[in-house]
């Protein structure tokens, strides 16, 4: 008789059900993990609101979530390096291996990837928001003594601010705007922040986040909605900032960066819009570069380091934490920007 | 007494004048140069036919023209390496070298940059074409015997080729796309085969260009505008392309490229369009780079190289040349893309 | 039964047999070529005179050779896009395809690389200078009608100029100095100049070599053992040369080019010498970059992708042809730098 | 009449002198600064042991030293952003701002720099080791309240620590081996933790300073004098480090480095030695790259904003300070590698 787990599985807009399903078996290489926190992206947000976004569409019932931690509750016999008792960081990215970009050392462009909770491909790849979970030893990452789950649940999306530094290239001396200040943002400003820059300016059009955005890192916070004259205190000579990471996906905020840019400055695009008015004159006069970060590949082990050696306190991100039987309040709040920026739901904690 | 020459000079849109006016004097470090050959560039075709572009606009009378080719006249007397009776190209560029970004070895970015034929700035900068020049020695490159001045007056928009392929990296092994086959287009083409290229696709929605671009190196060419499955076969695998030089500022140009660009790609924008749709979730998950290029710097004196060398025919980038006297045929000649690549005002030949 | 094939067998130093072995089955996914052309490399000719070099040694009887082309005589069932016929160039180099390096997009880096005709491992990887070869049908790629075998097995040895260019970044306006020309020297040349290459000035002790030089690209060939001042002339305001491919594996080759090479010059080191003393503060104080390159990847493709385009006359480096039952000949030819560039023996031909 | 200064000036090795001399003019442009404190250099003790180094003699009475730091003690007229009481760190590096490197934005390159206390050029330029030094303002980097100027004093090496990380890229997710324990060592150790480094390994032959290179941000240090085995435990699988930051200048930490470091590892060499024998087939075979790192440019700026932002506790790094009149016995103190990091000279201080 199989063991049963909890999942949390999207069926239409706004209906997420706790359901009990049966927990696979652990096979070779495997290990069964009693997942810990889970935190709420905004691509969990979107299915729960709108059922996806762009194309990407729920086709079938699907368990959310890709942010998780948890404890190894079992290893198969032959797996070395992880034993009962581990408290680990998952990696929900499981790329192929064997296909052109996988070889070339792009796994995050993996053409058959399989991401925990993705609608892109059908059969849905199911998610990881359930109290027990199957995966790959080699998913896991080891998370040290006193840090909380809470903050090893954070090792996803910090990857993914970390993989978007790396394409910015290096940060010595560079003077760094961050526009958007939600979870992506400010684990962006920390990456920033951890790899040097010299200045570091966070934009948003809500006050709270921009606290958040001045707790990790940011040296200075600007409230685009309320400060009209930034741009223009900004992009004298052409522009002052070296290196734009891009994350919230709005128009406005790529085209005030492109003002603010100096020649030659790269902006990196995290935030995920659809279709957005770009002024290529800008683009090409000042030879500016507009450059894709997409999710990450190696610097998952990095996050999870950086997270171990608590080089920064990372514990303003998360704001609040639900029980798993709370889960629909926890996506409600996830889309209250004023009160909310990482909400994290509690797989142990019973109601 | 001055001298004397004659100069076309923009009034207004379709109000090209041949004026009279005074020869500046030769001053210290500087050469007087008789015209030969000047080419009408797409920013000259603007001020004639709308009086400008985006926010420049004519608002004063303005000489046109920057890409032009003649003899030395006579040098100052501290003038080295250049000798009465020397064919040159002249570089139209001409940045301050105090600023920032001339310390920084980024004179194409210049704040104070006087470009020939420019209504950027105020006073606008009075352009080349003229039968009689004063310029710095620097500007001047010297021409090879048996390389006629037609093709020198090429310089200038193959310096803006070189370097769109300089900011494209390394193009060893790489399938490269280049859309848009106007001057630079096919300019482009012959900057990228003559940097190795494996592979080179020429889109343009009119025949004629793309034949030139064959003729110019590309390996294959498309009319978009009659081959609806071209981005379908060029796409497979999230897309074939390493690297697209955009030199048509359209946007479904630009779109189409992102379509078929692989991963990690790199489109370099060379063509100036005005504000264009961008789909920002194909740059940001096939973390594709969109890299301004403007103008040149190091690259005319290896344009002039490569021309002296013969290394290919560029004569099929010129397809008319037309008396000083008959200026104004050849711009309305040079805004037909089905019969005219370069248009070339002859500035030595009576009408 | 199965089939024999004739085999170039290295015993001891000087002592190199033709020998009878059994073909291998063609397993799924290989074909069986009738090897053509077969080129002489520097490390087989290591091995033919001394046995090795550095702590590779002949530890038990080794076929030589990895530079080879020939017709594809019988496919496997299950190959697609080969059939018999087909003339093909071979890839020698075989990565495991699992390794961290391999994943990493660095084949050749592979910890486990089999690679035709070396003994770094035990057992040694038997070489390719045999008459019949089994290999995988990815090894092999097509030679275009109207290239000879000849040319054609000089896709190896370009793929490691290739290589080493794509180590020396964007060639747009370089000037590149090339020293040592060997058949890697000259090969790099051509790679060279075939990239772009503003200028390439090749050295040598040799006179020969360097008239193949020009032929294949040289726009200055400079005897160095003759022409005493060639390091002064060349290097007024810290030195004149952005790129330096060094394919001598010479110390006083080295050392003279880090005396011309300007501030942030790249050295790209092809030849394997031992150990080179090397003035550091020069490196320090010019901030020069040293750096290796070693075989080659994907370059393969783009070599065997040029020679079939004919791009330029690569015939001038094959100077010598003998059969193989007169490989013992062809060896000792290959020593004397005054007659032979690259020998090939014929595996086709009768003696 | 002038104002009057008390100079430390070196006439032969072991002879330096405390003397007298007029202090300059406040020119345009200039200011006037009361030197507080100057730390010796690995030059400064070069000539004071040896009448210098390599090619590098001392022909002419040379005020030492290009360490310091003091507070403005007057202005001239058209000086702006600076005021008499500031306290600022001074960079000593004065680039021509009209030679080729200069216009390429490599000033640290400088075809006629004059960098203080150098005896490169003749007449030899003059150092700051004086109370009273005239420079222009725009050496002047204002040092935040509560930073000493012993602290200050650091800029100028913790520049070149900084300059060095530049050159090694990117340091996010980086295993780095910085070699050599003196003051630019434990300062580019510094530099690597701000700028990300995953992990920092430091080597030394001496425990004193790989302990205050582990207060530095070392994870691991290694007495290489005594612990044998660390060059076979780091490599495995070719190697483990990605980036070496060489700052011994010493043959053997760079041959065991060539060692450890994994393919395409970067190399930057800090140190200055002589010539030192490097096995050409390792870098080759692990297509290594050893780059020079020469001094500073942009870095100086980046250097006071972190030493201002107090981001690290820099103190350990000076482990004493010796009045004015103690001069020899501090340049004798700064030999001791087992007593002293940085040796510091208060010009304030009466002895």
């Amino acid at each position: 008789m199989r063991m049963r787990c909890m999942c949390l599985v999207i069926h239409a807009p706004e209906d997420l059900r706790l359901e009990e399903r049966e927990v696979d078996e652990v096979g070779p290489g495997q290990v069964l993990v009693r997942v810990g926190m889970g935190g709420i992206c905004g691509s969990d947000l979107h299915y729960f609101n709108h059922g996806g976004f762009g194309t990407v569409r729920i086709k079938e019932p699907m368990a959310l979530g890709h942010e998780v931690a948890g404890t190894v509750e079992a290893v198969a016999a032959d797996v070395t390096g992880l034993k009962v008792g581990d408290r680990v960081a998952i990696n929900p990215s499981r790329p192929c291996g064997a296909c052109r970009y996988c070889w070339e050392g792009l796994p995050n462009q993996c053409l058959e990837m399989r991401y925990y909770g993705s609608a892109m491909r059908m059969p849905h790849v199911q998610g990881a928001f359930r109290n027990l979970l199957v995966c790959e030893a080699t998913q896991c990452f080891k998370v040290a003594e006193g840090v909380p789950l809470s903050v090893a649940a954070l090792a996803e999306p910090f990857s993914v601010g970390l993989h978007g530094v790396s394409r910015a290239g290096p940060l010595l001396g560079k003077r760094v705007l961050v526009a958007g200040c939600g979870p992506i943002g400010v684990l962006a400003i920390a990456a920033a922040r951890l790899h040097g820059a010299a200045e570091i300016v966070a934009t948003d059009i809500v006050d709270e986040p921009l606290a958040i955005a001045a707790r990790m890192g940011a040296h200075e916070t600007i409230n685009a909605a309320k400060d009209a004259g930034w741009v223009a205190r900004n992009s004298a000579d052409k522009g002052s900032f070296d290196v734009m990471l891009e994350c919230s996906g709005n128009q406005r905020a790529l085209r005030d960066g492109l003002e603010v840019m100096r020649p030659r400055g790269v902006i990196v695009q995290l935030g995920l819009g659809g279709d957005v008015s770009v002024p290529q004159n800008v683009v090409v006069a000042k030879e500016l570069s507009i450059t894709g970060s997409f999710r990450f590949h190696s610097e998952f082990a990095v996050a999870v380091r950086i997270l171990n050696e608590a080089r920064m306190d990372f514990s303003p991100v998360v704001t609040q934490t639900f029980p798993m039987s709370d889960a629909v309040r926890a996506f409600q709040m996830a889309g209250d920007r004023q009160r909310a920026m990482k909400v994290l739901i509690d797989f142990a904690q019973a109601a």
